[in-house]
């Protein structure tokens, strides 16, 4: 055991301490009434960034809410890590489902409960204590650190897009590593090599000026939530392929070797059905559910509105209807090209009566790192030494958009290296983090940091 | 002119201000804060129907709001007519479009403005003059008349049927008149011989235990908004044809006859178009607009929800969709008979994953009274003689309830005779009568109640 280990381990007691200190702030980002909790986190990690010995930490201010930065720039020739994390947490309704309180951290058979335990606060913390185990023992890191938390991922990074834009030099580094994601399964490491992208957008369809009574005009007047429901029905066929021309056409096929690698992570689609409480897991043919879910794109409706809601009944021909929708897309989909294509579609597809408007919403880039790219490589070498098998690599079927940023801007690597475990109850009541894997992870850091170091930087 | 007609022409200034008495009541049906006034109303028309002569007037109970019922049978050997007429009116808002406030009635133009002016207090209080000028003038009725005047015509009739089946004999007689419809265009009179019926019904969908994430789910599990866009889809063809097996079977063929006629009324779509603000009017391929609203039925979606509705968006899978469809029915199709079809349709039609369940809601049968039955054929002859050319046939292609009830409860014809205009505002504000109408309209109804009783009682 080396010495930096030596000391994670041995002040495990107090550093815990420490970690409660930050979760029992409720820096819910989503609720501006906890803003005044925001700034607190943000000047609690200031403060500990400083003590350990990180170098120019500052609280910066961003269009939103705060960012808090501070490196550790002493390893001339070793690469530079820009390790990202957050502050925020999720809100914690239903309050009544938590068995201790959100903001009050308790330790049961080995786990820490806390909202932020593990989404992001506790995975964070581990990157501080394992910068502060080195600086304390060695008196050094083996590689350069800049380290960059933010106060706005739970509400989908609004602003930090703009500020990695503003202080690209910085932000300057060689890789970026956030450790925001899961392991696969206890004692089974993963490394995350794929996000999907996003492309919202709204479909408006307007009939006659008015609702219409559907005895006096019945059968001559055009009904919006009919051609709604056409127009729908036109872009997905039965089977869940989606029918927009040009959809697929960026789509970067499953490799070979992806389809082996999925099929034997042994993913069990009864497993989830009985979990989603459903008796079919419907959707594109000729792909698996975990192929379909995590390297196939989708065209999903969010939700449709239109007509009369209320009890009971009312005869009216509804003037307008309306639906949102949300594609997840793969590398090389662009958003703003399949929101071009299905905004041709819905007007190929409008029919008589009616007219038909595509408005566009967000949008977030797919991202996809090379598995062989050698940060990569050498993190999944530290996971293998750790938990003695190495890591399975795994996509996501979601989106975090500031991995994009971080790949698209800074043009660079990101390795998503997470310790937390599928059913750790993220954004759920009782979120928790195994601390065998607090533990565990933290001694990766240190391997993946010396490992690091004896890579030549670019 | 005979002492009747001329009773009603000398006196007609104070008969607008009796009617225009009755008119001030807001007796709205649709708000409970008005039920005093529904009382005000019932009894100011109770006491006036004494006043004028009937016999055994009073105001009965019903399950919900009170009916006002008289009569007057001491024409041995002479028809019996049931006269129906309600005394409730519709809501008045939006109140500030109202030239002249809903129940301060005005005449302008020949006009006379207010809430009920022309649905139904008006048309009901021609009934009452007419009875009282025939019994104020030759001291006795060409016919025998029972006068039934309703409080819920507005909120559908929800207790009437009931009411009817417990007074049958009470209401016995040999047709029924119904005054509460309108003229084809000023100076051409119609009788309105067929109304379509109504099935009303909510289509539920359900797949997960709850809304999914679409990152993490996405492509695999199953949608209900997608279920229910595509159930909707099956349920119509592109056309407008209904595809729900069974649905045409009971429907009655329009005849040539009928086609010749209706074409014959040079109904005119492009002003419907104009109207409606809308560049087509869709609609089952091979029938005129007209047709269509007429003689064809319809499967209409009212209202559709599910998944997110708010500003913004949010990647969600609803596990939950819902849509509330009415078919406007036609002679022979019977409501049950139809909503047992759709279950059996969706049943059919739905995708794997969900669980969609149809819940049928009130209905009403369509429908037809023949054009050669003696009471509409001598009601047409009274019509030609005032307006100097015979009505025109017209069917509605919505529903009178109560209509239907008297047809089947009580198996009597009914003629539905009315004098108001297409364009005088029913249910909205400016709501008004032609005068001019009103003295037609009753020298109409003198007219018809002398020839009804050269006709044999049946």
């Amino acid at each position: 055991m080396s010495d930096v280990t030596r000391f994670l381990s041995e002040q495990e007691e107090s550093h815990l301490e420490e970690l409660k200190e930050l979760l029992r702030i409720p820096s819910i980002s989503a609720l501006p009434a906890h803003k005044p909790d925001i700034g607190r986190a943000a000047r609690w990690l200031a403060g500990f960034m400083d003590r350990i010995g990180l170098k120019e930490v500052r609280v910066m201010p961003t269009a939103g809410l705060p960012v808090v930065f501070g490196q550790w720039l002493e390893a001339p020739g070793a690469p530079t890590v820009l390790i990202y994390g957050h502050y925020d947490v999720q809100p914690v309704d239903p309050e009544h489902l938590w068995q201790t309180p959100p903001f009050d951290p308790a330790e049961r058979d080995g786990k820490l409960y806390a909202r932020g335990a593990s989404d992001d606060k506790g995975q964070t913390f581990m990157h501080l204590k394992v910068i502060e185990a080195f600086l304390r023992t060695a008196g050094r890191l083996p590689v350069n650190v800049k380290v960059l938390i933010e106060g706005e991922e739970e509400i989908g990074s609004p602003s930090l897009g703009q500020f990695i834009a503003d202080n690209r030099e910085l932000l300057a580094a060689d890789l970026v590593v956030v450790s925001d994601t899961s392991l696969w399964a206890p004692r089974v490491p993963a490394i995350c090599y794929g996000l999907r992208g996003l492309a919202g957008l709204q479909i408006d369809v307007r009939g006659a000026a008015g609702d219409l009574h559907s005895g006096l005009y019945g059968g001559a007047a055009p009904n919006a939530v009919h051609a709604l429901v056409q127009i729908l029905a036109s872009l997905r066929d039965a089977g869940g392929r989606i029918r927009v021309e040009g959809f697929y056409d960026g789509v970067r096929p499953v490799t070979v070797r992806e389809r082996q690698a999925m099929e034997a992570l042994g993913f069990d689609e009864a497993d989830l059905m009985q979990q989603l409480a459903v008796d079919a897991l419907p959707g594109e043919p000729g792909y698996s559910a975990l192929e379909r879910i995590w390297a196939r794109p989708t065209l999903e409706v969010n939700g449709i509105w239109g007509g009369f809601q209320g009890e009971g009944s009312k005869t009216v021909i509804p003037a307008e209807a309306h639906a949102k929708i949300t594609c997840r897309l793969v590398p090389d989909q662009d958003p703003q090209a399949i929101i071009a294509a299905i905004e041709a579609h819905v007007a190929r597809h409008c029919p008589p009566g009616v007219r038909a408007q595509v408005v566009g919403h967000h949008t977030a880039r797919p991202w996809l790192v090379e598995p062989n790219h050698a940060a990569v490589k050498v993190a999944a070498g530290a996971l293998e030494q750790e938990y003695g098998r190495p890591p399975v690599f795994t996509r996501m079927g979601g989106s975090i958009p500031v991995v994009d940023t971080f790949a698209t801007l800074l043009q660079l690597p990101v390795v998503l290296l997470g310790f937390g475990l599928p059913d750790e109850n993220f954004h759920a009541p009782n979120e928790h983090f195994h601390l065998e894997n607090f533990r565990a992870g933290m001694r990766v850091l240190c391997r993946y940091w010396r490992a690091l170091a004896g890579v030549t930087a670019p």
